[in-house]
Parts: C-alpha cells; sequence; structure tokens
C-alpha cells in the first residue's frame, strides 16, 4: 500500500471531530502567535523523540480536522553520532510516510564538524540542524515558517543553564517562540510548543496516538550539563516549587519584553549619540551615552560594536565595561582594547572605533 | 578595666600600619559606594553571626588605622526567637564594649508578631529588625548610615529564593548595595559586603582577629527554604560552576540596572501619557502607553497605580496583564477590577482609575 493510499484510508476513519487536548493548546498558540492557516508550506524538523512526534501528530490532527490548511514537509537531520541512528531515520521516514506528508533527510558529520571547527558537539550539532532547515526553508521557496518542537522544559533548562554561566538579560529570556531563521531570509523559525507544553505531555500524547517515540540516549548521558540540569538541578528546584518549569520560563517572557524595550531604547540612544567627526568618520559623543542609564547605555554601545566590527564575537561584559569606564572618564588611558585588534578611543569628548589595523590599531603590545 | 580603659590599652599595641585585604576590600568598597569617610554617626546591625562581627571589626581596624574618622553605634536585637537569644545579646554587648563603641539593644517578640500579623516568621523578623534600625537611625539626629553586613552569599541566596518563586528582573535584581532606609527619613541603607565577601572569607576575618562568633541554629534548620538553599541547591549549581555564587550576584547587578533603566523611562512615559479629562480627573492616553514596548508600558502602569492606590500589596503580575488586554481592546468588557476593591476603565481612549468606592466602586458582585 502506497503512503497516499494510507493516507487516504486514515482519513476515511470515523473521526469524532472533537480535537484533543494537546491539538486545541497547539492551535490556541498557533493563533497566539500569529502563524499561517493555510495555503502555506511549513517545514518541521523532526529527530524523532516525544516532542517532534507529538508536534507532527497534533499538526497532522489540526489537517486532518480541517482546522489548519498547510502543507508539510518532514525534515530530520541524520547526525551520525549513533550506530542507531540511520535506523530512527528510517523510522521517521516511515512515521512521515505514513501520515502522507513530504519527507527530506540529509546526513551530516557532526563529530568531524566539531573537531575542526570551534563548536562543541552540542553545538555542532545544533548548527547542522539549522543550516539544514536554512537550506530547506530557501530551496522551497514558498516555505515561509519553520518548525521546532522545543517546550517547556527545554526553555527552563536553557533558562537555568544560562544563569549557571552568567548571562544577563538576553541570555536569561531563554529561546524565542519565534524568530528570523537567519539573517538571509524571511522565513519564521516557530516553537508552537515552547509557551505551554511540557515534555510529559507530549509523551502522554504521543501514547494516547498509539504512537512509538524514539529515545535518544544522548538524552540520558550527564556527561552534557543540560542533561545534568533536567536530571538533577529540575528536581530539586521541584521540591521549592512545583511548577518551577512554568515559573522560569515566565520569568525568561519578563525578561525578554524587558531586553526588547531596553534594545529598542538604546537603538534610540545610539542614533542620538551619532556624530560626524571632522574626518567624516562616524563617532559617538560621549555626553550623549553618559547620562543614560548604565543599562541602556551599555546595549547601545554593544549595537555600536556589532555595527562597526561586523559581529560582536568573544565582546564580553569586562569589555563593556571598560568602555563604561572610558566614558566616565575614570580610566588613565583614553583607549580601550577589543579581542580580535579593534579599539576604542575617547578624545574630544567623543568615542572613535578603530578596526584591527587600521590606526595605531596593530603596532601595540 | 572599664570598656574605655580596654579601648586605650587595645590602641596602645603596636600595630603594623598595615591593613589586612578584608579591611582594605571593605574600605575600596566604602569609597565605591561613595559612603562617608568622617564626621558621621554609623549605625551597624549586629546579630553575632560571622557576618556581621567581621563587618564590625573591619569597620574597627579601618578606625583605629585612621583610614575611616566615624562614630559607630552597634544595634542589636534580640528576636526572643531562641532560649539563647540573651546569651547572644550579652555576647555582642561585651564585644561592642570591649571595641570602645556605643551599644544599643531591643526585645521584640518576633513570635508573636508573625502570629498576629501577616507576616511568617522569618519576614516579622526582618520587619522588627529593619524598624529597630529605622528608629535608631531617627532617635539619632546625626546618623546618615545604617549598614548591614549581607554577603555575596546573601544575593546569591536571595535571587535564587526569587527565582524559584517567579520573579521578574526587579526580584532577580536581588539586594540593593544602597538604598533608602525607607520613605520617611534621608539615611541610607548600606551592605558594604554584598558586592564582594564570601561567608567563608567573613569566618576566616573573624579567626584573623581572634574573634569568636555566635551560630544560629535557624540558619541550619531546612524548614526554611534560605537553609535548604543554601545547603543543598547552591552546591549542586557549585558542581556546574565553581564561582556560581558571584555569577548570581553579577547578574543580579546587570538585571538591576536593567531594570532602573526602565523604571526611569517608564516614569519618562507615564508623564507624556498623563492627560486631564474634562472632569479634571487625571487620566491616562491609550495610544501614547499601547505604542509602548511591553517591558516598559507594565512598568509605567505599575507606577500609576502606585501613585493612585498608596502602594502596590497584593498586586500581581495577572493584574497587570489584564490591564495590558485592556490597553490592546482585547477584553469584551472595559474595567479592570484591583485588589481590594479598586478599578481601571477604560474610555474614549483613555484609563482612569477608580478608588474603591468611589464611583460604581462598591455595588459590583
Amino acid at each position: 500500500m502506497s503512503a497516499a493510499e494510507e493516507k487516504n484510508t486514515k482519513s476515511a476513519e470515523p473521526r469524532s471531530g472533537r480535537l484533543s487536548r494537546f491539538a486545541s493548546r497547539l492551535l490556541a498558540e498557533w493563533k497566539r502567535l500569529s502563524l499561517p492557516l493555510k495555503d502555506e508550506r511549513v517545514i518541521i524538523g523532526v529527530s524523532g523523540g516525544a516532542d517532534s512526534v507529538a508536534l507532527l501528530l497534533a499538526l497532522d490532527e489540526l489537517l486532518e480536522a480541517g482546522r489548519l490548511g498547510l502543507s508539510l514537509t518532514v525534515a530530520h537531520l541524520d547526525h551520525g553520532l549513533r550506530t542507531s541512528s540511520p535506523e530512527d531515520a528510517r523510522w521517521v521516514e516511515a512515521l512521515t510516510h505514513r501520515l502522507g506528508y513530504e519527507f527530506r533527510l540529509e546526513r551530516a558529520r557532526v563529530k568531524e564538524l566539531a573537531l575542526n571547527g570551534r563548536d562543541n558537539l552540542e553545538q555542532a550539532a545544533r548548527r547542522a540542524r539549522y543550516e539544514f532547515l536554512s537550506r530547506l526553508s530557501m530551496e522551497k521557496g514558498e516555505a515561509r515558517v519553520v518548525l521546532t518542537a522545543h517546550t517547556l522544559d527545554d526553555q527552563a533548562e536553557t533558562v537555568l543553564l544560562r544563569l549557571l554561566r552568567g548571562s544577563g538579560a538576553e541570555g536569561l529570556a531563554g529561546i524565542e517562540p519565534v524568530r528570523a531563521l537567519d539573517g538571509q531570509s524571511n522565513v519564521l523559525l516557530a516553537r508552537p510548543l515552547l509557551g505551554w507544553a511540557r515534555r510529559s505531555q507530549t509523551e502522554e500524547y504521543c501514547r494516547a496516538r498509539h504512537a512509538e517515540f524514539r529515545l535518544d540516549e544522548m538524552n540520558e548521558d550527564e556527561a552534557f550539563a543540560r542533561v545534568r540540569v533536567r536530571k538533577r538541578l529540575l528536581p530539586l528546584m521541584e521540591s521549592f516549587n512545583p511548577r518551577v518549569v512554568e515559573t522560569l520560563a515566565r520569568t525568561a517572557r519578563l525578561l525578554r519584553e524587558d531586553a526588547q524595550a531596553l534594545d529598542k531604547l538604546a537603538s534610540l540612544l545610539l542614533d542620538e549619540a551619532r556624530a560626524l567627526s571632522a574626518a567624516g568618520v562616524c563617532a559617538l559623543r560621549v555626553e550623549v551615552l553618559a547620562g543614560a542609564p548604565s543599562g541602556l547605555c551599555r546595549r547601545a554601545l554593544r549595537l555600536w560594536l556589532a555595527e562597526e566590527r561586523g559581529d560582536l564575537r568573544r565582546l564580553e561584559m569586562v569589555h563593556l565595561m571598560a568602555l563604561e569606564r572610558l566614558l566616565a572618564g575614570e580610566r588613565g588611558g583614553r583607549v580601550v582594547e577589543l579581542p580580535g585588534g579593534a579599539k576604542v578611543s575617547r578624545s574630544r569628548g567623543k568615542l572613535f572605533f578603530h578596526a584591527k589595523g587600521v590606526e595605531n590599531g596593530g603596532d601595540h603590545d
């Protein structure tokens, strides 16, 4: 029996017409996030774990019930990290065909990517996944939305990992429910489970739909900080507050809104501070920046450096704090050196950016 | 031998003239916080624990070395919670007299305060302590600064307790290093150990000064969430990041700066939104608020409610979110009810505050 026939058979089954609670909540969140309801192609990343299988099945439920009118492409990246990974890929492919959707597979050599690059294994796997999804969305000119199945639990784990690492509001804001997939396209990356679904609910929903899901042994390996957060830190925190996962996700949302407000205002502050020097070089007026609250000033400086350097790579809080001291005039010197060789100098009430190798930028010790 | 004689004896001891590292760091922080260097009376709360004893001894070291020129009053509140508490009070009194400073004692019945009021035991104890310090500072017209010995560890514990409870940036900003002691006076409440001293360092410094300190068995009682944070949660988090206490304190500082920036901007937004209605009632223009980023709008609403109601008692995030829906026009109704009976209504593009019992404020169901 072909996939299309299976699909037809499945559609012909008697259906109650009532949505499951899981699918209803997905639909409510889908609308809240203003995701397209019909006539669009949507790409969904499916690893085979309970979260992504539940998202796929719930979308299938909404499509079958006529509550959404979208075309689905299921994307699976075989990370090549485990001997069982080709099996996972075949399993996701079979499920996808049984449901009657398009399936796309790619194989990556994440271990080699991690060895050759600056990423660790988790980062390299993550980068490979998003690059695959990005390529797919561009290849399919019509796909405007890419979905991943991050849950409330992922959000709480991310917030705690960033708290342990020492992030400010940006980091503690956690995973965004919707963002641009990358700088080059208009494709949205959306996480429609992030705001409400617990991992236990995705497992329950899979069971209720009589669907298997794959277990990833990396999710059990306590060599990974994320696994220790899940298996040790969160359970201890639940002994203080049984709803700590929801609580952390809510805090992330509040901090995300704060960071967004501050970023917007910092961009206005930066525009106000810009001044053309005699030589036509863009500089920043110290008096404008120094008069602003510290939280705003620091963000304006970061925005400025991102523009001037092209990125924020290796820029740490210590560098921003050195710039703040430069603004306050607290420092003997009038130059702050940035990682990678660029510098910022203060002269006649203005800050100047010097790219690496440009103006006294190459010969310092 | 009288206290004054003891003091004289002690001053006559040969002194190296070099400050201990602990006292040097205290002096650096003292200057960073712009606390007065001389000719002022300072009140210091001393429980008898290592933190407050170390702060007292380090101030004594700085005074003896002539690096500060202040008058000290040592204040001890006997909470009456433990059978050993009168003994603690006598111990702090003896230490204070040996050092040659003024000693003030008060006894509170914290258990009764907690039973009669809405506070739990910890809250009632805290309230009694600050009320005692506040009374002392007012009685001594000349005392402009009150000190408590909160450390980096207290800051980390506070941040985690608030995280567990679900605070936004204001809560996660933790304990402030300097703030007004209360609304009625110009007295500063300062925590000169908060930004740098670990609890282990206060204990070390006490030992180096051959000083005893008292142990508070409530600090060992895991019935208190703070004790469980200290004895279980923080050690687990240190297994991820050995400097997690410092890391949490730094995050608190970043979030405090963000919250301060947002509060300042929210106050400007509120002023911009104010409009006099025909009846001379102060209202807020919806278009001004609704156009602002959410993090800012919510703070402006909170400021406004604090002004109109006199306080923010029992006001929760749900009420602010209901007001935001009112602004967005998402709600069927045009009225939001606040705890305690006051209301906010929306009419002709403006928000109006209705105190309890004023205008349709008493007879709703």
